[in-house]
């Protein structure tokens, strides 16, 4: 399309914003890639590589030139950088590093270093820095030189002597105080910063709780280490929710549109075969019961909707719990408060489905007992089952595991072998009744 | 505590950030409460609301005296005061915009016409505008007047002579640039907006995909109407991933961490019911394999197994195509090419876990027969409850329901009622080679 004419196209992509330049790269062959590569600066290409998911990025920095490649990442937000060399072979990275000059390649080798889903690993080192006894006219003096190579400049933070971080001073504030005036007689002595080594998550929470734009990272003496920024923070957010939903999906990872269905069956295949596994027990316990299924043969028409119903209540109770973990509203409340309300949620709507199927079923079959037994059996699996739903969770955030590991089919399956084994239990006891 | 000693509660408590303010304000009895009112202005106490849950504010608005709490509600940001207003009565609401003055009381009367859920919703109207014409000075000085009210002032909005957005531009550019120069000439003219009715998901996107800190919302002749600001949008996330996350779970809502076993089965019972209901199907349909069950009672013991597969298979597939609709991925792959992996993908899940039980149940009841009944069941059902597992929720996105609605339980008892017919139909099919 742009044959030959470099200016031509330079102005017209260059006007549109990076992400919008990501989606029309993407699109493009090889071919047309290589040569864009040629036109544009490695800054600018930088520009548009930190709007490419990570996962699909790859590719393009295998075709570059090493040399241009190394340049591009050098360019990038350090964290934007990490992240993706994070995803690449070890060997290539190292050579890149060996490519890139060494300031750059340093700043990259200390961030490589923290562990993932931490504060660390999600910083940025681009930020502004003033001393404090600095006046109001020197910092936007030094704001200005830094602004374009700063992550942001609306926030400002203040460090002593000793390089410790003191305070924080917003650009707002900047502007709106006389030009004379100190920077430590304006600037906001409770910072609120996070340690290098903080869960994503929490920081998330904070930064949304707080409505910052930014937020400290410091090291145990409060050395500031870099800043991590509130777009970066909605990444977080968007990862932490889909890992979240997936898990309650029990598939590895629901955001994968591009992958065949062999992909997507590898994914989910794992948990189906624990599951199956699970299931066969089901099948076994039941094979125990078989003289009493061979004398009422009318119990089997009940087994899904009893096993079902368990699975149901205990897929709530799970994703209630898992949220409330998550949130640390349950460790505010008490984990024993929460198992007695979630005692108290079943027993209500054990008793109101149990009493609704009783009905039903005497109805539909004119048989009173078979009626109670299947009401009785459903009021006992769904307090039993509500209550597993959310113990579950709760030992495991104890074991420290993470809570979510216990998906929504997992526990279904395991509440199918609580409630056959309630249903069939029951059934056997008043065998004489049945007959 | 601080009985009496207005200056110092007032010197240590102002010292904290609002959402803290927020949190020992929750934790205060009401006599407490009532007293803080006297000691603060109403400003004061509306940056204190602005961090408390929208569901949980409501007994501290009536508790005050309603000229103050008008005067709170005219000193939040317009968008807070709107979703707070939005969660009283109507006949307290109106009693409290007679109450206001007419400015304050005019914006929000505007904000409260706004359908849930929408870009106009979720704005706020305190953004600074600028000419087009003025010099960069001018828009300083004009910056620097209206900072204390302004929700932001790091993107300053610009308009022509018809009020037409016609650009924006930043703080960073406007401090990097000179005093005597053109807003028109360092302005972006590409600026990105959203129309009032946009839905709050897709604003949320777009502020994620652009690394926004604000976005401008217009009326559909690019008036300039408000703005919504990144902290805003964080929230949105929140609620939006929390509502995915009920849905597929079959909860009304996970995160009300608050509420009492009453309250907590309210929201679950309405789902169980249903779902008892989907269930009474399932034994009514086994109920007519009467005959076949009698003649061979060994069948009775797979239904779990098999249905629970099922289901557990279905919540996977719903789970990818729910998070396909919400992230537009479907929409840009086609419809077709997702039913088509989907189809391989439970073609291949299938064949693995119909092999395995093949081979299980073989090994366990010596029956050949028996095995390949139940693993062809399986094969069969994989496939058929993953393409039900994704095209439930592809049809509501067509019919424009929620596809999120198709929560994992109600797909998990669809697909029981599938797994059972498959099941026994081919049992009943080729009963002679089981007896």
């Amino acid at each position: 399309l742009f044959n030959d004419h470099i200016d031509q196209f330079r102005a017209e992509f260059l006007e549109l914003h990076p992400y919008d330049q990501a989606r029309i790269f993407e699109g493009l062959d090889k071919e047309v890639r290589m040569q864009i590569y040629t036109y544009l600066s490695p800054e600018e290409v930088a520009d548009v590589m930190e709007h490419i998911d990570y996962d699909e990025i790859e590719p393009f920095f295998t075709e570059m030139d090493p040399t241009f490649a190394a340049q591009v990442f050098a360019e990038m937000s350090t964290d934007d950088a990490v992240d993706i060399l994070n995803e690449l072979d070890k060997d290539k990275v190292a050579s890149f590093l060996t490519i890139m000059d060494d300031d750059a390649a340093d700043e990259i080798k200390d961030l490589l270093h923290y562990e993932e889903k931490t504060a660390g690993s999600i910083m940025t080192t681009e930020f502004v820095v003033v001393k404090a006894g600095m006046t109001i006219k020197e910092a936007m003096v030094h704001l200005r030189t830094e602004a374009p190579d700063a992550e942001t400049i609306y926030y400002t933070y203040v460090i002593n002597e000793d390089k410790r971080l003191v305070g924080v001073i917003s650009l707002r504030d900047l502007i709106i105080s006389e030009e004379e005036w100190l920077i430590s007689d304006v600037m906001n002595e409770r910072v609120v910063s996070v340690s290098v080594g903080e869960d994503q998550e929490e920081v998330a929470r904070m930064v949304r709780d707080y409505d910052f734009l930014a937020l400290p990272v410091v090291d145990f003496q409060d050395h500031l280490l870099g800043i991590i920024t509130v777009d970066d923070i909605m990444d977080v957010m968007e990862e932490e929710a889909s890992d979240d939903y997936s898990k309650l999906a029990a598939v590895s990872d629901v955001d994968s549109p591009d992958d065949n269905a062999f992909a997507s069956a590898k994914k989910r295949l794992p948990w189906l075969v624990i599951l199956l596994f699970l299931g066969s027990l089901t099948a076994s316990l039941i094979g125990r019961f078989e003289d009493t299924l061979d004398q009422v043969a009318i119990l089997a028409i009940f087994i899904p909707l009893i096993a079902g119903m368990a699975g149901n209540t205990g897929t709530q109770a799970l994703a209630v719990a898992v949220r409330g973990i998550a949130t640390g509203e349950i460790e505010k409340q008490g984990k024993w408060k929460m198992m007695m309300r979630e005692a108290g949620t079943g027993i209500i709507t054990g008793l109101s489905c149990g009493v609704l199927i009783t009905l039903i079923v005497y109805i539909w079959h004119e048989n009173f007992f078979l009626g109670v037994l299947v009401g009785l059996s459903i009021f006992m699996t769904l307090v039993v089952a509500t209550l597993a739903g959310s113990l579950v969770p709760l030992l495991m955030h104890r074991l420290k595991i993470d809570p979510a590991v216990a998906s929504g089919p997992f526990i279904t399956t395991v509440n199918d072998l609580i409630s056959i084994l309630i249903y069939f239990g029951l059934a056997t006891a008043f065998m004489n009744l049945l007959i």
